[in-house]
């Protein structure tokens, strides 16, 4: 097979003091970075030297569950607000891309997509609107809702929602604005179009009081996991987060979203699936593993055991047992596959209930040298796995910095990575065409 | 009457190119500032050196009027999104206060409590609400509404709101997170109190999902000019934009809203009273009189007679008439108070239609060489019309250079404005008190 003639694109992920549940216990982790704009500011300026394409943060409009006793055992109880954060962030980095997650279920299209236009031009072409349809569903009750939206419902609302922020974005041509000190017209009122959207779950006269966005469209990223996830990633993603743990695994969710675009009439390359990725990095491999095995170790039990309860449900009760034995017998095939796989899992391998959650706690990790990272990285995107990566750092700021000074170097040597980036905007980085206004031409 | 001996509190009033509504058109305007983070950059920065108290950017959800031959000839088609703004400019200043505008009537308290508490943590305790309930009806239509929420209920809503949003911001106590390496505990679940709102409405269970703020409770800033409004602001502003135009008119508001406050139990010096001022600055009295012309010469009528049909009312037909001949007979008291009072202005000062509509987009101006507008805002303070202003500055960026370099040192000279920022957050340099948490202390 002929090498690929492109290059990986990379997401930086923005975590409070890493991407590691016990992260922030580590000696190498910042434990009070959550509400620390300079060490966002620190993280963002080194994958900005990285040359990584965008900084991406995730959200949940709520607190992260209500197990306090698991819960308060990790820095997920505070963090910052996305749109806020990445504004900032804006305004002390000046080329790498700013991926902000809002949920369309307990949002208004109006301020969505204000918001994002303004990002874009505060970053002179940066914004990317991760789109979620909120998986957590404690967000309903702080929004005057009993109970969570339901999934089909909540991706039929995330359609409307994307067409209605989408159509307010073209409400002026790019040319609209005209500025003439002389003649004393700030606008061509011909080129600015009135959406008036009435749909099942919207009603959005518009049009937006923002000049449409330096990329045309903030740049749409999306992760949905589900059929309808990725019947909406297939229509409108221009980045997709993956998680995918195997090559064949990733190829096979890659292929699957290319032809769902590509039969949508959609050119596969303007999708760009970039899975997630823990990168554990050592001097020598056993110093990596041990990195590694540090990590885990800081997973406290009650931690470990609110994860297994969360994936296996709460009806198996472990308490009375045995970390370092194994599970209690429990049927499989009668409450989703999610659990059903775990629980083979640990059939296969003989794993005690310790080494179970500490499995889930690990997430994907690549552990090894830096040579081993750039390899396994090489390996996915030439056996079209992925597009790119987004990068999960177990610790931060210190994590983001190895990879930088380490990993970075070596994939540019192999020209997997840029060297400088090519554009000012996102877009132009990523390799995605800017988009027509829909409106440019017809009448008002 | 002796002097006295706190000083002046001052806002620095973001606008487009400029207060005047022909700002943009004027020699030493930027035409196309709306949406050049650039420009917002160096205008906060120098109100930083002036040190002023807060930078203070207004907000309407809608593009601002439907009369697009008269909106045409603004530059008030486009602009940042408050939030998102002073996010970026937070990263970019150290000391100045940034008071962004959001409504009551158009949002979720769930989002404004934390993206004001995000804001208040990325600038380290410098974060201020303006709370206004929207009074652009137009808003209405951009949020599944048919008609404008009316005057009344949107008081209600906001009252509601704010209580919902302080609520929020005291979920934590301020020393709930511990981040213990060592025990592993991150925070303190008894220090986690969840408000389980349940009112007319809104339904917010809450906690929020960010620490305390800095400041304790951002800044609560408020404009309401009606019986509702400055009710409202008596109970919960800490700062009041007003509108006066004269020393008395201005003290008359002044002790009202004081009064108010202290028959409710506050302290009235808890309440910075700033009327909003636009400074035309001259080297002599005739330099700044013919710059004030300059400006209202860039007045084109189609723009005047719409800001005379906004004030008198669309029945009064002016196309038929002389701009440089009188009003058609009208007769008053039919339509509202401020429609008489212009009626009258032009009856008593017998204002051509030209005059008149020049009168109205002049605003409040003071007209004067420096030395002019160090004696106004002196006179004012001293006559407790007044804590201080809202300085609105006819052109931008250079008319607020001119007012740092010019009028600023005048006013520390005299005693009147800090050479030094006080403290750290705006609270400790508006001299209010940081609040204590309702929860503290309870169970949980
Ligand atoms: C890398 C990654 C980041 C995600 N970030 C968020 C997030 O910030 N907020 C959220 O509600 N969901 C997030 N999700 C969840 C997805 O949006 C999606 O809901 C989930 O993968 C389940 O897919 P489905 O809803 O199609 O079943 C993320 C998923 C991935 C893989
Ligand atoms: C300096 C100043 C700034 C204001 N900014 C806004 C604003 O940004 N958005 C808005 O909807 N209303 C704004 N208002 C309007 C007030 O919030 C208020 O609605 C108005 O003064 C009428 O008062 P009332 O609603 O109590 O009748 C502002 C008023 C003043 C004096």
């Amino acid at each position: 097979m002929t090498r690929r003639t492109d290059q990986l694109k990379l997401g930086a992920f923005l975590a409070n003091s890493g991407h590691h549940v016990a992260a922030w216990r580590h000696p190498r982790a910042q434990a009070d970075a959550s509400l620390d704009f300079d060490y966002f500011k620190q993280v963002a300026q080194t994958a900005e030297r990285g040359r990584f394409d965008a900084l991406f943060v995730a959200d949940v409009v709520a607190l992260w569950g209500h197990h306090l006793d698991a819960l308060s055992r990790t820095a997920r109880g505070e963090h910052f607000e996305p749109l806020t954060l990445m504004a900032a962030l804006a305004a002390v980095t000046s080329r790498i891309g700013l991926i902000a997650t809002a949920t369309t279920s307990y949002n208004e299209p109006y301020h969505i997509a204000r918001k994002f236009a303004s990002l874009d031009y505060l970053s002179k072409g940066r914004a990317a609107w991760n789109l979620v349809t909120s998986v957590v569903s404690d967000e309903a009750w702080n929004f005057g809702r009993e109970a969570h939206i339901d999934h089909a419902e909540r991706y039929r609302r995330a359609e409307e929602f994307h067409d209605v922020v989408k159509g307010l974005w073209d409400s002026w041509e790019d040319d609209a604005f005209l500025r003439d000190k002389d003649s004393g017209q700030y606008f061509d009122p011909a080129k600015l179009h009135v959406l008036n959207h009435q749909g099942e779950y919207f009603s959005v006269r518009g049009p937006l009081n923002v000049a449409r966005p330096p990329q045309g469209h903030p740049v749409l990223v999306q992760a949905g996991a589900s059929d309808a996830g990725k019947a909406l990633a297939a229509r409108v993603a221009e980045v997709i987060f993956a998680m995918a743990e195997t090559i064949p695994a990733a190829q096979a969710f890659y292929n699957d979203v290319k032809q769902r675009a590509t039969a949508l009439g959609r050119d596969p390359d303007g999708i760009k699936i970039l899975p997630g990725i823990t990168p554990f990095i050592g001097r020598t491999r056993e110093e990596a593993r041990e990195l590694f095995e540090e990590f885990q170790s800081l997973v406290d039990p009650v931690l470990g055991l609110r994860l297994l309860a969360d994936t296996l449900g709460e009806d198996i009760d472990l308490s009375a047992h045995d970390l370092d034995g194994p599970l209690p017998e429990t049927p499989v095939g009668q409450r989703g596959s999610r659990r059903d796989k775990v629980l083979e899992l640990a059939r296969n391998e003989g794993l005690t209930i310790r080494q179970l959650y500490l499995r889930l706690a690990g997430g994907n990790p690549v552990i090894g040298t830096a040579e081993d990272i750039a390899d396994t990285f090489d390996a996915w995107f030439q056996a079209r796995a992925c597009d790119g990566f987004n990068v999960f750092f177990p610790y931060l700021p210190g994590g983001i910095e190895v990879f930088v000074d380490e990993v970075v170097p070596l994939l540019q040597e192999r020209g997997l990575l840029r060297r400088e980036y090519e554009g000012a905007t996102l877009r132009e980085n990523l390799g995605l065409v800017r988009p027509a206004n829909r409106f440019a031409g017809s009448a008002a």
